[in-house]
């Protein structure tokens, strides 16, 4: 039995997802981001770092999306959500997910978040307009680049899908136009029609 | 037969590392980023994102740090560069690489690549500021949580330790005080006298 802790809009909702589409025995825990309940004691005893999300299995806590969305994966070989079997196919589908995590995450947060990298208020306003050059451009790759279609490594549903999913989800408040990105809006569509997805989302939002 | 793409002194040395650790038969090529060449039409082709590392393979390109060492680690069982039989201790593992890549690489990367995220000089310069405060932040919890030592999964040298060390050598240069990370310091030192460290060293450093 494993234990999400997440917080609604947040990356946690990749690994929420991929549980359920696993098949997963899992119980949730949502944290208040607007009380700061990340940096509790109680949570910081869990995840030192202070973020979502976190999994807590009977080994320990694991951190960190691309890990824990490969974790799912190998623990529940039967649901095929990463080629398992083929260590190129499946380093595909991690540097996808590893660019959705350093590199599009990065871009995005840096709209609320500018306290991270700077001091001065200015900075942070600074910081904020460039995002929607910054995430619509690591877009405008993923759309050109890497989104094989229908599923993000082709045929087969994958632990990429639910990531880009969530991280697209985010697009219209970075005010990344979705009108230039068919196939990004195609994926995200294609994704909200499935049951675990809107299983997941309920629970999230409710 | 794989080809690596790298610079000196970017995070591409992980991968250098670990392809040398495995016994992996590669040949390199060396980017000249102060001739941008990682944006030449030449490279782009190879990896549209203008980045290093990048790893040719008969089935093609591989880019994204964490991805490439696992990959490593999975073509060359026998080097024992991960815990392959073993989903949560790898998950670990990847975690760890994934901390590095997402928040430690990018709070470094505010020093010299602010125009990433901002446009003006000023707040370039509010980020180059902070970055001793961030990267320091980053490797007192390394220090403290994550690396368990004699390397950083413990009693097993892992696809982390290279990772690890190609970051930790950016320390003086991010303003961080090394004599407040005695076992981030001790690492660097037992890294730095493997053969297969000072081979990729002396070959990127020639």
């Amino acid at each position: 039995m494993f234990k999400l802790y997440y917080a609604p809009g947040t990356c946690a909702l990749a690994s929420h997802i991929a549980l359920e589409e696993a098949g997963a025995a899992y119980t949730t825990e949502r944290l208040d981001f607007k009380a700061n309940q990340q940096n509790s004691p109680e949570y910081l005893a869990i995840n030192p770092k202070g973020r979502v999300p976190s999994l807590v299995t009977d080994r320990g806590v694991l951190t960190e999306t691309p890990a824990m969305l490969a974790f799912i994966a190998q623990s529940f070989p039967q649901a095929k959500l990463a080629p398992l079997e083929d260590a190129f196919a499946f380093a595909q589908a991690q540097a996808f997910n590893s660019y959705l995590c350093s590199t599009v995450h990065v871009a995005h947060a840096h709209k609320l978040r500018g306290a991270r990298w700077a001091i001065e208020e200015s900075s942070f306003a600074d910081m904020k307009r460039k995002v929607p050059q910054t995430v619509g451009a690591c877009f405008a790759l993923i759309e050109r680049d890497m989104l094989r279609g229908p599923w993000v490594m082709g045929e087969q549903y994958t632990i990429c899908d639910p990531y880009l999913y969530t991280i697209a989800g985010w697009l219209e408040g970075d005010g990344v136009d979705l009108a230039a990105l068919p196939k990004v809006a195609d994926h995200r569509k294609r994704m909200s029609e499935r049951p675990a997805v809107r299983k997941v989302l309920a629970e999230e939002q409710g």
